[in-house]
């Protein structure tokens, strides 16, 4: 059984396929709205009138696809749930897919993409709350933080070294962040 | 009495202003070595020299000048030092000469520039050290912390919202970073 709608869920499915891979092979520069509408099967202007721009198309095709390749851990405790989230985060943003997202993000500052940045970093952030909560319910944390902000506080040092220092994200940075959020986050004894 | 390379000095300190000066006016298009050249009343041929391309005098002037405008405090209590800290660096960000800093840095991603960019980074860690340093003395914090990690669990989160996720640096997050950050240094009971 389709649920009403089914077609154009699929045009977006297809469209959206077809830009990844566009973009992977060539960067931004390769898409064109037209190849792009040829390779998914489907007119030139519906693409046009769905995403407008070649832009545009191009954001949302990458945060969609990012959304299902970062998991979210569950190991049964919290230090190594955060330790997984975090070298995920890291192994992701140096693939061709995690590059090409940050380039598109840091270029994405017209209104009309909020939207999209807005789901994508939703996402992320119901990744890391899901893995608080659980921690919350083991007592491996304080109650009451406020769980974005601990999320942010887990990956604000990761982006700000890969987009402005530039320095290495290696092991002993990475375990050097989750150990200081992990004691700022601690119960009190 | 001068040090021999202080014209060296005066003329360097010249190009920068006058290259900062015009960034300010125009940003980077506005920007032509032959102008600030006559600007700085030097011969054109001895900006090219020094600085090869107006996209590197462009960093150099501004991370030079950068260093400058955000001080370090010293409050007598850390929770004051880090949250006057944090709070000077998300107001400088907002100002003209910060905002051009972050679209220059970002669009810096040639190997000559890394010196620049070093240079810019180690004067901000030294701040965040001279900050720690002092609240060690006075027994704020366990001894033997990485500094450097420490400043950037304080700016990263920051730096992640201005450039990614676009949430505003309001005053709740600025002061739940600062605890955060508090909770996760302080010594053991």
């Amino acid at each position: 059984m389709r649920r009403p709608g089914g077609r154009s869920a699929r045009v977006r499915a297809a469209v959206l396929a077809a830009t990844v891979d566009v973009l992977l092979e060539g960067g931004l520069d390769a898409l064109s709205i037209g190849d792009i509408a040829r390779r998914a099967g489907v007119h030139e202007s519906s693409v046009y009138r769905r995403w407008g721009t070649r832009f545009n198309l191009a954001l949302e095709a990458v945060l969609d696809r990012t959304r299902t390749e970062v998991p979210v851990p569950d190991t049964g405790a919290l230090r190594t749930d955060l330790a997984a989230l975090l070298q995920g985060t890291a192994a992701f943003v140096r693939t061709p897919l995690g590059e090409l997202l940050l380039r598109l993000a840091l270029r994405a500052d017209m209104a009309e993409y909020e939207g999209a940045r807005e789901r994508f970093w939703d996402h992320r952030f119901a990744a890391g709350s899901a893995v608080l909560t659980r921690a919350e319910e083991r007592g491996e944390l304080r109650p009451g933080l406020d769980h974005r902000l601990v999320f942010e506080a887990l990956m604000g040092p990761l982006h700000m070294r890969l987009l402005l220092t530039r320095e290495p994200l290696d092991e002993t940075f990475l375990d050097g962040v989750v150990e200081l959020v992990l004691a700022g986050i601690a119960p009190h004894d």
